[in-house]
């Protein structure tokens, strides 16, 4: 079963505070937004980080190594299953270099205090 | 809530034979027991592919490929939600030089016919 518009735009909502605040203003504690506090994130040429401070220092290194300017993400499928919703995504990422590169992921999302967060976030790249 | 050991041990079968049937024997089509009919997976390297028929195909070559031997599966959590379940697991995998790789994934599992299925299959690699 398809996610409801609701749902999806509540989604679309976590996903700006991660381009907007996260990316683009280096606010990483704005990722007490993004990801539930016992999320895992399974990261290309990376072992799985497991919990939302672990998490934090992730994206700070990345962002910051990467020099990503923005991160648009956009939702292809989401499914509603039980309580969560499974979504398949594409992320096109802007470099500081003016380079672009696209990722595919997968998040398992789950409402935490009301609000619907990344609870399993995985991702590679097309090349 | 973690995933029953009933639920488990089937997923173990499926897993089994993705490893004993697919990789090690060859046995393409079956697939069928692996992966549902609208399954979708979402390849390092490569765009995402959708349908079990275009799953083979990119299985097919894939195996062939990279020479893989065997593919040892191990689940490290199976949360249960709705009527699927999400799985975070490793492979690890043995290529004909004698190398190892070791992949990290998350499949999202359906039930179809009965039987417990990968629905949604994305990995990437710690290296």
């Amino acid at each position: 079963m398809k996610a409801s518009e609701s749902v999806l735009a509540a989604m679309r909502q976590t996903n700006e505070v991660f381009d907007a605040e996260v990316v683009r203003k280096g606010n990483i504690n704005e990722l007490d937004r993004v990801y539930t506090a016992n999320a895992r994130i399974l990261p290309p040429g990376a072992p799985m980080v497991e919990g939302r401070d672990q998490i934090k220092s992730f994206w700070q290194q990345a962002i910051a190594g990467l020099d990503v300017k923005n991160a648009t993400l956009a939702t292809e499928a989401a499914d509603a299953v039980g309580d969560g919703v499974v979504e398949i995504g594409r992320a096109d990422l802007t470099l500081g270099n003016g380079q672009s590169v696209t990722a595919k992921y997968v998040v398992c999302w789950r409402q935490e205090d009301g609000h619907w967060k990344w609870h399993v976030d995985i991702w590679n790249f097309n090349q």
